[in-house]
């Protein structure tokens, strides 16, 4: 049973994807007498945790009930008091623990408050469905930078555009809606400025009859030269852009730029080229958990060379374009060897329709 | 229980692959007081067919009986004396009939011959699954053409190879192993002269504790510049090869190339390349019923821009080789515009540990 009402949990905490980060999704269970009693979760960035919320959904009193929650209960003072010490003090008996906190400065010291006041505890309950389902947040809290998935759609002879350049559509309807999920999940979107001038893109999220969170925009463009009527410089407060520069970028149109409401981040370069690692270093500072690029053939390259990327999502469509000077998902300099290929792992396959998803970790 | 017989007796003719062609895969079983009192299956090319196996392999008195067979018994006099006639005189009373014969001229023939007889016939048992088994059985009976298989291995950038040409490998050795097992069920194997000066191949099959036959080698060679050391010239008995060539290859040459032991095949060309779709009406006529083309980036085009393609199996491997200038699985001219992409369809994934392997079929 402590799986089936840690999976409950679970899909609880998926309710608030796209509406915590940079915070981890959390659910959490309430059960007296095999019932559920108590249902939470961490519905909204700075919100109630997942633990207050099922103490105050609960419909009895908990006094003596156990309690299933995703992620080990924080024992710090933060935006809310610890839930380690509200537990005790609604005299929970038992708490199963998902997986632990991976904050290494604070793992372990919530399961601690509870096993001191006597609480039996348990802990890595479908760690690795918790763990999957937190990867933002994991690679966020131990590392501060954005974990970042790599978003390629392509055909099975692995074009992403005809020789001409045509790309509308390589993906089915299905397909490009869960791309817009991907969006509401994270939260920065990555395009290069080729993308901006090739088809001026919004880049917002769009899910039918869903509220959904735009990602931040953040657009690669070593020389600013995006002009200033592309859709993605109209910012308001729910829809923000970040363009990312160099020195190579004249003071006038930086200005500009940050007149039309949008941020400039200028990076160090190396032969031109926006420093990627450096940018991962201040998007992290700034909050942004996770960054879905949506890159062409030469800023994926750069990405994957540069190690920024975590995991790749390719869309394979049931179609071929041949061509040799069809554009690839990776195109660039490349490795020379076999040898040295960017190796991925953990893949896993999915269908939407005829379309294939396939999606993989970038072994580090 | 029709389906559960049907399916032992699919199973039975799979025994056969790589030793019937161009016949098709044909297995039947005979049921009693629902035993199984008798099995066959068509073993090998000019072999007794699959009834008179299970006849001749029945262990009671088969007179009342019923017979699962995968494909309607014959009605004509070939290499052995019609099945239906053999059924009649056995006094089975009931037939399950997977598929009806594909050939056009004798389709229901056999059937009739049974029905008329008195017995009660069935027709159309698993039959999608029977007709994916004889699917290379089918376009061949039905076009005199071989039915041709692509197959390509590439990374998740589609890639075949490095920037610099390395290709070894890219696959994992269990989507190899797959690839000889696919050797095994074809007639020919068809390669351009690219690979054969690049990798110097013997394009034989190797199963490990398994008898293997080896596919004729098929190179595409348009002006005969296959060097006389070569690997696939090495023939016998066994080793067949093909060398297609145009007239723009040497008198000279072409009789070097015999007097090794290999078979030249001249076809028209334009623009000094082989003309495929000749190709296979002539590989028809030899009685070859299938290819698994493991062509090159351009060879591949050409296959699939000339139509010949029927399906095309495709392994992904979980790396990254990235390069604008890295070969792609189908290069050539390709297409312009995404709506004239070559289509595919009934897309199939099945996986070999990390390798994803993409099987479809070419939409006509």
């Amino acid at each position: 049973m402590d799986n089936y009402y840690m999976k409950k949990a679970l899909e609880l905490s998926k309710k608030a994807v796209g509406f915590v980060n940079p915070n981890p999704l959390v659910g959490a269970v309430i059960v007296k007498d095999n019932k559920i009693i108590g249902e939470g979760y961490h519905e909204h960035f700075g919100g109630p945790h997942a633990e207050v919320n099922a103490f105050k959904n609960a419909t009895e009193d908990v006094e003596g009930a156990t309690m299933y929650v995703t992620l080990e209960p924080c024992a710090h003072y933060g935006k809310t008091p610890p839930c380690a010490e509200a537990i005790v003090k609604n005299k929970i008996v038992k708490v199963i623990v998902g997986m632990i906190d991976p904050n290494p400065l604070v793992a372990g010291k919530g399961v601690e408050i509870l096993r001191k006041a006597g609480i039996e505890v348990t802990t890595g309950i479908i760690e690795n469905e918790i763990r999957k389902t937190n990867e933002i947040f994991i690679k966020y809290i131990t590392t501060k930078k954005p974990f970042c998935i790599m978003k390629t759609a392509m055909t099975l002879d692995g074009k992403i555009a005809t020789t001409t350049g045509d790309s509308k559509w390589i993906s089915n309807e299905k397909s490009r809606a869960y791309v817009h999920e991907l969006r509401n999940r994270v939260y920065g979107i990555m395009v290069g400025i080729g993308t901006v001038l090739n088809d001026n893109p919004e880049l917002t999220t769009r899910r039918e009859g869903k509220i959904s969170t735009n990602p931040v925009r953040i657009i690669i463009d070593s020389t600013a030269k995006i002009p200033l009527d592309s859709k993605v410089l109209k910012c308001d407060e729910k829809t923000k852009t970040i363009i990312v520069t160099t020195k190579s970028a004249s003071d006038t149109k930086i200005c500009a730029i940050k007149q039309k409401g949008a941020e400039v981040i200028v990076t160090p370069s190396e032969n031109k080229w926006v420093n990627l690692n450096y940018l991962m270093k201040v998007l992290g500072e700034m909050g942004i958990d996770s960054i879905l690029l949506e890159g062409g053939s030469t800023l994926n390259y750069s990405a994957l060379d540069e190690g920024i990327v975590d995991k790749v999502i390719t869309f394979i469509s049931p179609k071929i374009f041949g061509g040799t000077s069809g554009k690839t998902t990776v195109g660039g300099k490349g490795i020379s060897l076999v040898k040295d290929s960017i190796m991925l792992q953990d893949t896993q396959v999915s269908r939407f329709d005829e379309d294939i998803m396939i999606e993989a970790y970038v072994k580090k």
